[in-house]
This record gives structure tokens, C-alpha cells and sequence, in this order.
């Protein structure tokens, strides 16, 4: 199987958990194949998956909620990726208004398997013109201004993620983590994503489950 | 209501998503505050939730899978916490022979209406002494592993999250989320919990469903 690279996105104000969570699934991709979690009739195909941070510039970004993560890479590092992740947080304004970050997006979407947005990250991607007349989704709190500004296409609600071609883009925050799971089951299959989901033990029950 | 420190335990090779999940979740419980998503007629009452990522010593730790996080805080920083949230990650061992970190775990913890953990990081509460006769669980993987050697309570399995008294312990890596979705809910309201389910847009749907 092919190595990949996934690129995620990484600005000022990101969301935590909106770039973390498809990390922690695409970094499992390869770490299933170095942790012998499973007994081992569980046969995993080896499979290098080199998850990069990538920021405008290397250096230390500070989340939403005040995280400090360090970026190892710049967009002038990354010219090739398989997967382009771009999170959503409250700086996604300042990105959006980017156009050498845009332009970046758009060179390296070219040549991506797969394209993906979690949360607000899509406003990225609409700014960089890669929505247009596509089905997307976005954080339920953006699906208006979605409607209002960018989206030319359908604006789903009520689902995790929706796949338009390459384009993938999620709902809010922790609906990330399904979507990267989703891709990661397309890029090599169904049943290593089972794995994945099994060593991050993501069978999830909320516990307070009555509606707000 | 009272404001609140949750203190979250970093090391080397921490598990990325087992701090940042609870992380995620205990700093919403102010960002709801601060941040209008949510219409004028939902009442969400003040409250300021300190969150900190607390290590042996202040720096950058490199978590397992290589994310580097400046963590602001140490232990001789944190005398006084509400909740702690210790994490699991292949780093568990040398933490768990840590007689410095382990006095420290157990210094604060008598002053925490909640002390808690994510997937291994069980052991280390265990080294700590603060898991006798309790029952608790932890990562699927490390089920036996817990039975074979620190635990002389119950052992549950196939749970998200087990309580007994003031400890929670929590199932592997995401189960975390969960796991301080009911502590906050507890803290303050299971309304608020559902506020901030509703912030992180946490509706999870794994999409492979099938059974490994």
C-alpha cells in the first residue's frame, strides 16, 4: 500500500480538537502497524502515514482555547500531500482573508486524494473557491452565515460529514473524527479503519442524552 | 457557582487525544459563556473553568504520536485543583515510578471533588495508591494487565466510564470525552453538559460500524 502524507492546516486560534481529532486518526494509520495491540491473527498491511502540522510559517500556534502547539512545517515545506485537513476555529476570518495561504490550498488540493474541512475550516476552503456548487457542511452555528456568503451548492445539515468528489467536509469539532475515520477507510479499507476506531476505543456514548 | 481548576497531568509520550479530549471539553465550559452560539433565551450561567496542562516540570512535552505542547504549568505550580485528569500514553510506566509526580498526585487529590483518568493513565493513579479496592477500568488492551497486577477491585469492562466515590476512570483514548462530559455535567448541570455536547457538535456516528 502507498504511504501517505495528511497535511493539516494550523493557524492562530484553531480549534483543539478540530485539528486533533483527525490527527489522532491518521496517526493511529501507522501506529496500529508498530503497537502490537491486536492478537496476531489481526493481519495489518505496514502503512506509513506521516501526519505534518503545516502553517503558514513554522513556529508555536495558539489555539482557540489557549493550547500552544508547535508546527513543524510551513505551507513552502509541503507541495505534495494525499490529504489536506483544514480545521475551523475562530480564526478562520484572518485565514480566509490569506491569498498566499489560499493560493497554497489550492496548488496543494490539486494534487489530494482527498480535500477536507472540519467545522468553520470549510469557510477556508470556500474562500479558496474549492466549494463552488458543492454539497457541504459545516458547525450547525455557521450553517446561516454558510447559506448567506459562501455556499453556491447544497448546505446539508444533521449529518457528521458529506463527501462532494475529493471534497469532504464535516460538521463541528468532534464530527472531524468521523470523517477522518470515513476517509482513512476509503484511502486503505473499511476494516483497518475498524482498527483505528478500536485502539482509540471510539465507541462513544454520551451520557446525557436528552436534547437541550 | 464556584469556579474551578481542572488540572490535566502531561508527560512524554501522553496519548494526544486522551489530554485533549477532556481538555477540549472542561474549556467549553466557559467558552459557552463567552461565545454567543447559542440564542439569547438559553441561560447559561457564569463560570470560569481553568484548565491546565500541568507536568513534572514547565516546557514542551512530545506526546506519543509527536505532537509537541507547551505545557505552562508543574506540579510545585498546582497545590490546589478541582478535578484532576490524568491521561494514558506509552510514557505511563516512567510516570508510574515517579515518586515525586506520584506524591504530588496524591497531595492534590484529596482536595479534588474529582480525580480522574483516560485509558492507562488508570496505572498511574494506581502507582499513586488511589485506586485500592475501587472499581475502575481502562483501555481494552490493558484490561488483563490491570487485573494481573494493580487492581483489587472490580475491573469493568465493555464501560465508557466507571465512578466509585470521587474517582472516574475512563476506557481507552476517546472515551475521555464522555468521561468529562458527566463530570462537568456533574460539577455544574446536565444542561450545561448538553451545551457544551452541543458546542463541540459531538452527535458521534463511527461510520464503519461492523465488527472487527
Amino acid at each position: 500500500m502507498k504511504n501517505r502524507t495528511v497535511g493539516i492546516l494550523m493557524y492562530e486560534s484553531v480549534n483543539e480538537l478540530d485539528f486533533l481529532g483527525p490527527y489522532e486518526v491518521f496517526a493511529n494509520s501507522d501506529y496500529i502497524v508498530r503497537v502490537p495491540l491486536f492478537p496476531p491473527h489481526v493481519a495489518i498491511d505496514p502503512l506509513q502515514v506521516d501526519v505534518r502540522l503545516i502553517g503558514k510559517t513554522r513556529g508555536t500556534v495558539t489555539c482557540e482555547k489557549g493550547l500552544r502547539v508547535e508546527v513543524p512545517y510551513s505551507i513552502d515545506d509541503c507541495d505534495n500531500l494525499d490529504v489536506l485537513v483544514v480545521p475551523g476555529g475562530s480564526g478562520v476570518d484572518a485565514v480566509s482573508a490569506d491569498a498566499e495561504v489560499l493560493a497554497w490550498i489550492r496548488r496543494v488540493a490539486r494534487g489530494c486524494e482527498w480535500t477536507t474541512s472540519v467545522c468553520n475550516g470549510l469557510f477556508i476552503l470556500t474562500a479558496a473557491g474549492l466549494t463552488a456548487d458543492k454539497k457541504v457542511t459545516t458547525h450547525w452555528a455557521a450553517l446561516d452565515a454558510l447559506r448567506g456568503t459562501g455556499a453556491t451548492g447544497p448546505v446539508l445539515e444533521d449529518v457528521q460529514f458529506v463527501r462532494d468528489g475529493p471534497l469532504v467536509s464535516s460538521a463541528g469539532v468532534s464530527a472531524g473524527i468521523d470523517m477522518a475515520l470515513w476517509v482513512i477507510g476509503q484511502i486503505t479499507t473499511p476494516a483497518r479503519a475498524r482498527l483505528i476506531q478500536r485502539t482509540m476505543q471510539y465507541d462513544p456514548a454520551p451520557p446525557y442524552t436528552a436534547e437541550v
